[in-house]
Formats: structure tokens, C-alpha cells, sequence
């Protein structure tokens, strides 16, 4: 299958290379940013394309769309899909946004921190599809099967609210240990003195609800405790903001759990 | 060596469990709840004290102290340590809290979430230690490198800065998984779809530091999407405010990172 890949950044370049292992043939890339375009056009043996105009969509079987939201629409315009599907990868955004501009499109949207130049095993990504026709939803399942061994279709609803929590699982927790070093570094401790900690806070959510999980003093409200880590972060209001409100949250989540319990 | 317990709560049991797999004799436990501690005495071929008067504290090396810091004092003051070295765990407790109560003490403070009934390597705990004399340090060394291969010696100071540290790197990351697990249950997807990212959230930082690891909607500031994530938790005001606080602390992140490459 010959595939159009539109976007350079981390989720393109993560899917491109997930499709070229499986042996898929992009054919060519075009980005905003035309540096990247090349750089990755290089690794995935393609051709690179300085504008829109320069696309051959009629030699694809499929454009995959992984360009940032913001500027989306605004590629999408400039081209003419003519019966070519076309697959955005945006947590957020509605499937119909391709609508205006694609008789077949879809989305595939992987579920997972996408980092330029980190090697991913592509299999344990899970994929979500969403496409306008069965028609096309065969097409796009056959692609997501090729690359991921865990694949499963969801609304454009569905997809939002999976995003949200993504940001949660990942993103927000990845800048809990960002603070975490920050705070190390300035006692000249090593962030990687963490990284066992860190490990096992994602290998016991595999045993145990994340609920459940939790340690500490939040959940057990140790106001002594809680407040001398206020007072070594007095200088900080933002983190101590941080501190304050999710130690709040914690102990209400318990609350809740143990009233669900007695009731 | 012989060792007293003290405590039978998730640090206890797992200490309890490591000094027991290294060959350390557990003479007896006492813990404030009794059917903690026969339950762990069980476990470490131990014996259950039901009261701090029946501790033998004369036929120990050392005792280990592993109370919640709020009963910790008023057991302490029920004991005669007469030579007998007590050690206790806790992270945000000053070492000289054990001053008025023993003539040889120290701090042996475990780095990493406990967890009563999980399966722990404990070699791989990092072990942070302090003692108020050369002497007693050399005795807590010995037991510590015994069980764990990450040893080293901090201040009080630096110990309270660690624990804070790692409240922010486990208890408040664990929190976001919580968060995003309720998320997913309204929606009725399980929270298993998340251990794919989860695991590579945690694998990333072993590459890259956490501020380099950082991806999403959050760091580009993209008020688009951000603004589409409010409104679905316009019903969790407290969750909101968190998706609020912590998007603008990753986005500051950002922009001093982005001035100090510059400056």
C-alpha cells in the first residue's frame, strides 16, 4: 500500500516509521516545516514535498494526516483528496472537521506519547478508529492491524474524553516528576535517584486500581506532614498551589471511596 | 542481628519482610493495632507484642521504628532503649526527634511507595541513612547494605526535600492515573487501554530528563484544545482546576527552559 504522509513532527514521524516497517511505501511527505520534511523523508525513503501543490494523491492509497490542529484545516484545503481516504490522528478533534474537505476520511488515533527520536514498540500502541463509511472502516482497520495489536473503534466523543485522560496519565504526571527533579536538583540530588520510585508507581497499577495504589499523606491527610512540605515550598506559591490542591483532590477521592464502601 | 519491630503498616511489613529474607532474626513486633502485627509476626517467624512493656529490648542490636509519625513519640516514650540503637523510616521526621528517647539513634528512610501485600525487589530500593554518631552510622550501614544495593547518607534537611520530592514523583502521579481511570469509566472504557502509555511514561524519563519528555496540548499551549478539555470536566470543578494549575505550571516549565537555552 502507498501511503501520502502530511506532518514532521513526533506523532508523523512515529507513524511513518511504524508504517514503512510494515513494509507500507510512503510515497511522499509534505510539512510546514520543510526541514523535518526532508529529514524525515530521508529515514522512510519517500520524497519530500515543498508545498501542497507538489502531492500526487491519486498514486495513494491513503493520506495520513498528523499535522498540528492549528494548521490542519488550513493544508487541508489546499488539496484535492478526490476519492483518496484521509486519516487524521488528533485526539481532540471531531472526525467530521474533515468533512468539508474529503468524500472518505477517518481518524487513528494512537494512544500514546509520541517522542521524535525514541524507538517505540509500535505492536502495544492502541489504536482508536473512527471512520464516515464501513467502506472506509475496512481500509483503515486493515492499516491499524498492521501496526498495532491492539486496535478497537470509538466515537469522536469517545476519542475526547480518552485524550483528556491522556493528558492526565501522561502528560501531567510526567511534569509531577518534572517538579519532582526540580526539587532535587536543588538539594544536588541526582533525578535518577527517582527513577526506581517512578518504576514502581507504573508497575503496581498493572497489580492494583490506582486507587487503591495510593500512598502518602495526602490520602491519609497528615496535616503535620503536609505542612512542613507547604513551608519548604513557601517560595514557590505555584508548586505549593500544585501541592495544596492535589492533596485536596487525593483525600476526596478517598472519602468518596470509603462512602461508596460503608453504602 | 537481632531486630525489635516497631509498626505494621506497609513500611514495617516491607522492612519487616527484608531484614527477615536477609537473614535478620525479627525478635518481636509491637504495632498499635495488635492484629496487624500477629499477622506479620506470622510472616517473619516473629513474636507479637501486645503492649510496649513486653518488647525485650536488651536481647536486640537494633530496633526499627516504622510508626506513623503522629503515634511514633508516644510509643518511643513507653520504651527503654538503654544501648540499643533505634532507627526510624519516616522521611520528614528530624533525626533528633529521637533524641530524647534513646542514647544511639539514626534514620534508615526508604525511598520508594510500600505497599503491605505487594512482591518488592528491595535491593533496589534506594536507602537514605543518618545516625548521630560515626559509630552508630557504621552498625545502620552494615544493615542497610545488607538489604539494598542503593546506599548513602543524607541530612535531615535533604531527607525532608527527598520525601517531597517523591510525593510529587509517585503519590501525586499515581493521582493522575486515579483521575484519568475515573475518566475513562464514564465513558466506559477500561483503565487497562492506559498501561501502555503509563509504562512509557516511565520508561521515557529513563532517556530523556522529564522536562525534555514532555509532549501535549499543555506545552504548545494550544488554547484550542485545552480549551475543548475544560469544557468536558465543566461538572468537576476541583478536576478542572487542576487541568488548569498544572497546564500553566507545564507551560512556565517551558518558557524558562526556552530563556534559559536562550540567555
Amino acid at each position: 500500500m502507498k501511503l501520502i504522509l502530511l506532518g514532521s513532527g513526533n506523532a508523523a514521524t512515529q507513524l511513518g516509521i511504524a508504517f514503512y516497517e510494515a513494509g507500507f511505501k510512503i510515497l511522499q511527505i509534505y510539512s510546514p516545516n520543510p526541514e523535518h520534511a526532508s529529514l524525515l523523508a530521508e529515514k522512510l525513503e519517500s520524497a519530500p514535498a515543498t508545498s501542497p501543490a507538489e502531492l500526487n494523491i491519486n498514486q495513494a492509497d491513503a493520506v495520513i494526516s498528523a499535522l498540528k490542529d492549528s494548521v490542519a484545516e488550513n493544508v487541508w484545503r489546499q488539496l484535492d483528496f478526490g476519492n483518496c481516504p484521509v486519516f487524521h490522528t488528533a485526539g481532540s478533534m471531531p472526525m467530521n472537521t474533515l468533512q468539508p474537505f474529503a468524500k472518505h476520511y477517518g481518524v487513528l488515533y494512537p494512544l500514546q506519547t509520541l517522542t521524535r527520536n525514541r524507538k517505540l514498540d509500535f505492536k502495544k500502541v492502541p489504536l482508536f478508529l473512527e471512520a464516515e463509511s464501513a467502506e472506509t472502516m475496512q481500509l483503515l482497520h486493515k492499516m491499524a492491524d498492521t501496526i498495532s495489536n491492539s486496535v478497537r473503534e470509538i466515537t469522536s466523543e469517545q476519542r475526547k474524553e480518552l485524550h483528556l485522560a491522556a493528558v492526565f496519565a501522561n502528560n501531567f504526571s510526567n511534569h509531577m516528576f518534572n517538579l519532582a527533579t526540580q526539587l532535587l536538583q536543588k538539594n544536588n540530588l541526582e533525578f535518577e535517584l527517582l527513577l526506581p520510585l517512578i518504576d514502581e508507581t507504573a508497575a503496581k497499577v498493572h497489580d492494583l486500581p490506582p486507587e487503591q495504589a495510593q500512598t502518602g499523606p495526602a490520602i491519609r491527610y497528615d496535616e503535620n506532614i503536609i505542612g512542613k512540605h507547604l513551608q519548604l515550598l513557601e517560595n514557590q506559591p505555584e508548586i505549593a498551589e500544585i501541592y495544596r490542591l492535589i492533596s485536596r483532590s487525593i483525600h476526596n477521592s478517598s472519602r468518596q471511596t470509603d462512602k461508596s464502601q460503608k453504602g
